[in-house]
């Protein structure tokens, strides 16, 4: 394909995006087809000879739209949402013509500065304290990663790497085994699996501490078993505390947790995958108070923030830590401006060595939209899980399983988990609109969220009633 | 930004990526800008209300290309080749769209399912062993990774975990961290850092085994340290071979290494991040044999075979000990068909949890050029680095360092390092080409690396006689 087919092409799949996209909304939210199903659609290998260009695209409607969950239907209300956004697909055809892989300063240098500076950017939006910024001679500064399941792992290792040095250096006996046979991370039980597999990766014991009546994590289940582990001869050192969980979006409490992991010399690991979004909202910033205790704070701009994934953000107060920690460096990497103390090189901040230009992503949508757009995605977001969550209390069959604060609701019918099992089947079953369920406790119990960017009341309103009716035949059922 | 507005921005885009790429052999390849330089192009906050489009788009001239690296240009020799291709970037724009987060089968199916089949397709191109692919009822196959380094890293977990899982079983009183203080993985003194960091993160030790003269691992030098380290009560558990390495591109020796590693129970893991692409010709395939040998092998579609960043091809032969190694099941990832056996979850294949629709690239890439184009694309940058090498070799004054196999040619003045280092200086200041250097042994040598997707003869011949004409300057300013 030559440079004037793609001038064609491109225009093309512009076109058929924002079709896809403006049309989202009459194709099913969730697929009909069965495992396998793709498969035998396709031939056995690659041709030999190139196909046509028309065959591959009228094949997307064939075989791949039947078989694709989307996530971007106002429909669509499972897990948390995807950002997606007109400029941030802009930025990202952008960054795949520059196609540079932005492992050091000289790999390309905008890339590396851009997403500095962006990460400042966002920083200063969310009130971060000074010492997460970068800025022109800061200790810390923010990087993006691609999930927040690498943020965690990124943070756990570095406080692993840390914890070690400080023991060896006051008893230079230890071997990193007989350390890490006694580090203990430690999480609220409604935290992320990813923190679970994070700690197995890091080859720690990971502990969970047993939440409150509101799912969050509280000084004194921490306190008390750090100070039963200790007591035991183990060597605590990390805790990761959630900002809206994935279960039912509770918030630690960090004014607690902080100081406890400060006092104690513990890393603390914000981990907002979600939640993190909506600080930028002065209304919400309060639900951040505390991250000054942590020394490292993640979320995902592409759940929340408009920015299509990957883009999660993470920010340390000591870049060392992470640098100190992975820090590698082959001749073909280095350059002559590494030792300079002047420029970052971010493959020493993440587990890849390669990273696209992502932060053209940031740069697009923050001026797009503004802070002031940003906000207002937010806010409508939260308004409708609100309006939801009244929706759902004017019915006395249901009832709310945990605080409503942002934009997802947990909500079951009053009894067994096997008539709320048996909702979600039929809800399931009848594809109008996609959900997924979660345990709070030994309730199971339906998780509806926010998600689209083009989700209005209208479609709110059309899956309650659904949901109202499914219930009612489902009710109904029960009594025969 | 609505649709309306999205279809025009898109288009636009569409001409400016066109004629970046098409323009691109005008744009001096490396920048001239100094480390800080972006920070005070740009705002220190974000702007509260937006920016207009006009203005983003005219900044990119004005900030983001002073600073960029052009790696498609063709005149950029460094490193390896990240791949650039119209179809690639078209599918990308694609995956934007539908913008679905593929952790498990039911986040998209079809997302799942063409990876895994792609995958096959690819598999099949390289003639890997049956073993490999996943097809309808195999116990192996293959998934997409975001990075060489991530498939190392993966490898290792999983084959630490498979030991430690096989040592508890004969012994239960054994600990996890008794275990993983003798665990010990090796590489050729030749691997890439990647591999180096895998086995840090991992909390194993790594040895480099010592290569040959043609930079190869061989079975003695292995087979004496394996002997060393069991008779000193280490176990022995994970090897990786490179075929291709990063300094020169030599291949470890896959047939003397392979027999070893299954004799002893070892799993062995084959990068080929760079190399792997060139398989797909009968006429380099003999360079993989061995892979038989192999637990798992990987290789970067998006250096060398035409499909963007980030699509970093990895195949196991049973994928229940990637599972085995990651798999935590949180109610709200659950779905109806998990247990049915007929599908895969590819979250636990990998690190993160989230993913891209990335094998769209794959597909489009596969399908557009066809095998033989892809072939050909191959074959002609094998074809310039041996041009480029005999140009060399009419040189007296210059030197080959290792038997070019592929499209990287290692070559040096004869004489100092300092003197090698000066003409890299040169050439680092002058701009019109862009390499890197690495050492071999205690040599230090420069890399030609045969990168872009349009360099031709003419930019070979051209860079030649810069470097000659550079060097011609150095030999007589180091007369005088």
């Amino acid at each position: 394909m030559n440079v004037s087919e793609f001038r064609k092409r491109g225009k093309e799949m512009v076109d058929y995006m924002a079709n896809y996209l403006e049309g989202i909304e009459g194709r099913q939210v969730y697929p009909d087809v069965e495992p396998g199903y793709l498969r035998p659609l396709i031939p056995p290998t690659a041709p030999q000879e190139p196909d046509t260009y028309e065959d591959i695209i009228s094949d997307i409607e064939k075989i791949i739209m039947p078989g694709v969950t989307h996530w971007h239907s106002p429909y669509f209300f499972a897990y948390f949402p995807t950002a997606s956004s007109y400029p941030a697909m802009l930025a990202d055809m952008l960054c795949g013509a520059i196609g540079c892989i932005g492992f050091s300063w000289a790999a390309s240098p905008a890339c590396t500065e851009l997403e500095t500076v962006m990460m400042d950017w966002l920083g200063k939006m969310l009130e971060l304290p000074e010492a997460f910024l970068a800025g022109k001679s800061g200790e810390g500064g923010g990087v993006i990663q691609g999930s927040a399941s690498e943020a965690t792992l990124v943070a756990l290792l570095a406080a692993r790497t840390k914890v070690t040095r400080q023991l060896q250096a006051d008893s230079p006996e230890l071997t990193q085994a007989a350390i890490m046979e006694k580090l203990v991370a430690y999480s609220s039980d409604q935290a992320h699996s990813s923190v679970e597999r994070a700690a197995l990766i890091g080859g720690v014991k990971l502990k969970a501490i047993p939440s409150d009546g509101n799912f969050a994590m509280r000084a004194s289940a921490l306190q008390e078993t750090l100070e039963r582990d200790k007591a035991a001869g183990l060597i605590p050192f990390f805790v990761v505390a959630t900002l809206g969980t994935t279960t039912c979006c509770s918030f630690d409490n960090l004014l607690e947790v902080g100081p406890i992991c400060n006092k104690g010399n513990l890393w603390l690991h914000i981990d907002a995958a979600y939640a993190g979004s909506a600080f930028i909202c002065p209304e919400f910033r309060h639900l951040l108070n505390g991250v000054e205790f942590a020394d490292s704070f993640n979320f995902n701009p592409h759940k929340w923030l408009l920015v299509n994934f990957d883009c999660s953000a993470m920010w340390v107060k000591k870049r060392t830590d992470l640098t100190g920690a992975f820090k590698l460096d082959p001749l073909y990497l280095k350059h002559s401006h590494e030792s300079s103390g002047l420029i970052t090189d971010y493959r020493h901040w993440q587990l890849p060595l390669g990273r696209r230009f992502r932060s053209l992503k940031m740069w697009f949508v923050f001026r797009i939209y503004g802070v002031k757009g940003l906000q207002a995605h937010i806010r409508k977001h939260v308004r409708l899980a609100h309006e939801f969550e009244s929706l759902v209390l004017q019915d006395p069959r249901f009832e709310i399983c945990a605080e409503v604060i942002l934009g997802l609701v947990c909500f079951r019918l009053k009894g067994s988990n096997k008539l709320n099992e048996a909702l979600l089947q039929r809800i399931g079953s009848a594809k109008k609109i996609h959900l997924v369920p979660c345990h709070l406790r030994d309730k199971f119990v339906l998780r509806f969220a926010i998600c689209s960017r083009t989700v209005e009341l209208a479609h709110v309103q059309l899956a309650w009633e659904h949901i109202r009716e499914l219930a009612s035949d489902l009710l109904r059922a029960e009594k025969e």
